[in-house]
């Protein structure tokens, strides 16, 4: 018997008591666009969710897809548009979101899973009213930019019972019809409080929060809401990571135990995060928050 | 009491027996890209869909999208394409399609049944792999065209086990992770046949069958296999309604009990199909059918 | 395509929305003696009723039988009695009274729903003790005329899970093995307050509430219980209107959220009630009562 | 500690090997209206009937009626007639039948079970179309008396399942909605075959069958199928037997295991049948038959 | 028919009050191993345990087995030793209290149950960690002598839902795998308590409690816990009865409706305490308890 | 992020396919007396059972205890004796037998579980009469050992339907009462036949089937039925290897998918063997076998 197997069963046992934690339990994945990078590591990713459910973890991906509706805006003759960070969404474009999210994006990741011997079903805010929304009032008009009025969790709790991976495109919809863009991140953190979710992780192209954002040594591994305002104020927290960091932060507060700003370039990234002792990215919880405890 | 509240619950009370026979029944009706062609008729459709699944009936949603597909194909500088009536699917076209049905067509019947007080779930061939299809082979070569291997039906029975409409995007996956363009015909077809299905309706946009095709009066009322051999030597049965015909024959060769080719244009025509005395469209049954026997 | 037909599906269709309010909620229809006047009337009357339950709705049918008892009494020699125009029931009574009810009317209802394609049984509040009674007192003894205590609602919520229609005789039960004769209006009004009714509609052989009992287009609609005793000073609602208008209150107060006098002798009466926009008879609602709240 | 109840107890202990064959066994009871004879009597039948059920015997009481209709029928001037031994049944004297047996004489049992504590639900022939029956044909007509064509036993199914002791009263019924006089002890023995009794008791007021009808000293224990014939040749088995011990013979050779005549006139008898070594009446059970196999 | 049989079915007749008072209700019964006599007495034990289960109760037996622990300690040349009345148990012991009540008296009781038709499971407080124990600390250092820290019922609900008879051998368990010799009573009385069972039946090998311990004759029937402090007090309660009586004052506490302490050594005691008029032994039972109530 | 931190999720990611080929399958594993060595490797099996029962592996453990009742007998003065390598069960050794194997060893290993935060109950054959036994018949007598009649496996569906690991030691009951040693191996073959395993395992001290005995590195990895035959008559499966692989064959003719003799002294070899692409020890399957049919 070689060394090397007794080794690799050595590291499947000590993955154990994760496995007992988790078991059961409702972990939301949000996969960001721009963390779908290159093949293999998009495919890591859907290893990983598969593995995770066939353990016994509850698994739902939230996913964006960003590059790919410009891409197809570009190629329909139509200029992506971003007003403070955020896409302005007119109806023509509102049309194209759906289209790539849901027939796009959203299968194709449906299809990798069903490939790695998983089950899963791709769904939007739209299919049971999902994700009811209403427009984004905010200085500059955004067009068909949503805001989360409420969660219809049913169709996710049908899935989940029925032993399905459910694969959300973040659309939304009123119930006049319209349709609305979500941010991914948002519909992310909305669906894991409605759930009550043991964890939820984003799945980023950064190495999580940085002190120094030049480098990455300056990771910071664990900050609590308190500290969040704080480094805010020193700047540490600025740009792009306030929103991003404000979705877990709404999470922590309504019900979700914990958050996770993860590397989707570093291979495997989630099963490092959720199943073994080694830290990865930076872990956002509650002031007072001990691992393991309930 | 005015007499017209009197007459209109008199027409209700007719249906009863109607009713009765489709009690817990399943019922595939293929909704097709051309018959779609007003918001006000679409709307009548997607009522009598809820209608039926409101008072018992299983009932699944097939559809196509050939001119929205087209539209998309033109406004994105691609040039659609066809071989003997058949779309060329190269790997380009492939995903616009995949893209239009799954992400628009698809997404947005399910957000009209929600609006009228249903319950739907859109899916595609790839979610649960729900349609396994390879290369359909011809003589001339159609690129990403399909044939269907096998349906997996589970996902359907797992979605209206827990009261779902589930509407299905004719777009199938092999297992190597290739999508294919599937025949909404066909698919509905054979998702009829897996599934045993009471009643397979075809919602198109000419009457049915007719004797001289310049002339509605001569509607074909009922026709069995045995005698579709016939009218197809005679010409009657020629061009597109060809595989369409087909279709339904291969269906009540499979355990659908009866097929219907009914004109979408006519308001709530599935209703008068289905709850009425009256018939309308084509009817194709296996010789020796009995209305209401089983 | 006739027009005929389409007209009729249009008006399948307008039913939508009431079917979809009463989808597996129960409704409780009294069905007094009076009302079952002729047969084809009567049929109407079980004709909806099986509609109803087929539809999704859980129907409960309550009925009285006085024409028949007094009927049989007459033939075996006896004499009806009746003080404050309740029947006075000795012990020989009291025995016709169970034997025609239960056993005549009873099961004549059972067999036209199974005719109907129905499932029914056929209860009284003997079996399961569903109607647990002691003796009414009164001024003037009535003999067995018995007031009702509890309802062990238990046999109903069995017959309805296994999808029958509960057909109940209003005869009651004491811990003594004594029977009582009850009146079926407060039956009806007891058993849809014990389960929550979303409606209990009384088919009686008026049309309503009328201002002026002379004159039939003089009918109230829509009253409120705070309406009523204002009424009944006017002496708008007296005589045999009091009992029967005082058990809708009652049900209203507990937990049902509306009831309806109609009028059996129009056809479908019921259907008009339940499944159109067109009111029928008199609604009594609470104060603040609004159409198609909860 | 005094020896009664000892002795007590060692014969509660002595009947577990009988409790534990009949657990979850479905057992039908006949209890004829001759038995009826004295109300403590029928408490003791009842009282037996309950503990069976409490103790995980799945009971169900089918009852005759006899005495009580004559009675009636008197009481209404009408002359009850006899022909062969069998009522001639005019459409009025059906009528009597049907509410005498469904509205006095089922209720009366059913409030007889539910004083005791027991659970009970009184149906006929016609709830659930229990018994479907059609005119009996003979060399005389007989009116309404009726012949069984099918049992639809699910009624039954979903009353045991619900912990319900059902008790039938044997009125049939056909699709035309004719009502008909079903024998009770055919009605009985359909029923048990139907369902795969594990035993068919007949109550009757006879000691079982005698080889001398004048000496109850001569009665036969055990008999077989086979041994029937002999005996009704020998005239042992002849007049009002001979449709009786048809019923069992009919019972044993379609799923029941064993059939017994006992005297509903001795005290517990079918506990005494049941629950102890002691034989009682008369067995009638297949060549071949070893007590306790299956 | 001979009268004995009559006799002995009227004896079974009358159980049916106190079978419909614990049918489904959870009754744990404690069976000491100075109880364990005989083998027609254990016999008559184990036969009323089977029968109880077959009637309907949930029955959960906890035994003891001192004589038999000190006879293997003896064999293995060990010297019992106890203080205060309690085993001192060292490491060694333990494995042998563990061995014989486990492996030996528990198996024995199941194998017995077994050849009764019962079902039986066979369980310690190790099982599912059914009983938490930590050391028991007192005056003198009683080695591995536990107390209950906590009850984990589920696996005796696990049982009881699959129709198995669970008998407790009373070995208690930690966190840190120490295992505890427990109390027999105490078990009995915390898993009674925690389970809410509507009787705890200590079976001992004395009468019960006596005014005089010298005289059967002076035997209590009937104690209230109030009552019970000054018997202690006037030393009618003293020694090892203090411990015992306590255990049932604890469960009455506890959500246990009463408490009997009965003789092992009459012939189907538990049968005559549970299923007869007759008392037996002492019942202890709260201040106010009035039999039958809830 | 550290390099090791991947590695360890990538080698976690490469037991996917193995997990998911066994997710809800049986398999038995049978860990005898001589591979409970040390507690270090001890705690690695019970860790590799836990583990496996956490990812959806229905785990069955069937265990021996020789070496502990040679020990328990020697302290008791007892002689162990064996004959043809079968351990001569009189009486008194019988007790000892059930009572270490029951008492002892099972209890501990369901402790271990346990604390592993695992769920498990230990059983024998005796309860629910797991194991049927008989004497086995040999040409010198052999007191109670037994050999298997029947396994009556609902007990281990309860249990495992439930989410516990069944623990279960080797010792049948036959229908008088009298309990047997039985051959932990048989068992387990038995069992696994029974319940139409996946996987049988048996744990031992030795690498798995050597050419030559005496040189580790002659380890056989792969022998199908029809080559055991042969290497019987070179010798090669000798002396208390016969039983053992016999008891493979046995199984794989009955139902079991496939076999494997694996060694105990490495650490994590039940992991080893059935989470990864490296063999270990020798499988034994049927001639034709491909690895991930069925």
């Amino acid at each position: 018997m070689n060394k090397e197997a007794i080794l690799k069963a050595e590291i499947l046992s000590q993955a154990l008591p994760y496995i007992q934690k988790y078991n059961n339990k409702i972990v939301v994945i949000k996969y960001g666009g721009n963390a779908m990078i290159n093949e293999e590591l998009k495919m890591n990713v859907i290893s990983d969710v598969v593995l995770l459910n066939e353990i016994g973890v509850k698994v739902i991906l939230v996913h964006g897809g960003g590059p790919e509706i410009n891409k197809t805006l570009n190629t329909m003759g139509m200029v992506p548009k971003f007003i403070d960070g955020l896409r302005y969404t007119d109806s023509d474009t509102m049309d194209v979101v759906q289209m790539v999210l849901a027939g796009k994006t959203n299968k194709d990741l449906v299809k990798l899973i069903m490939q790695k011997g998983g089950k899963a079903i791709g769904v939007t805010g739209i299919d049971g009213q999902l994700i009811e929304a209403t427009k984004y009032e905010s200085e500059h008009d955004l067009g068909y930019v949503g805001k989360i009025d409420q969660i219809h969790g049913q169709v996710l709790i049908d899935l989940l019972d029925n032993g399905y991976i459910p694969v959300i495109a973040s659309v939304g919809m009123d119930n006049e019809g319209n349709t609305f863009n979500i941010n991914a991140d948002t519909a992310a953190s909305e669906i894991a409080s409605h759930l009550g979710a043991e964890n939820m992780i984003l799945v980023s192209d950064i190495p999580g929060l940085l002190k120094d954002r030049h480098d990455d040594v300056s990771l910071i591994p664990l900050v609590t809401d308190k500290e969040i305002e704080e480094l805010k104020q020193q700047g540490v927290i600025a740009g792009g990571m306030i929103p991003k960091v404000d979705c877990c932060v709404q999470a922590i507060n309504n019900n979700v135990k914990k958050t996770v700003i993860i590397d989707g370039r570093i291979p495997h990234s989630i099963l490092i995060e959720m199943l073994s002792k080694a830290g990865i990215g930076t872990m956002i919880v509650k002031e007072g928050y001990k691992e393991g405890e309930r």
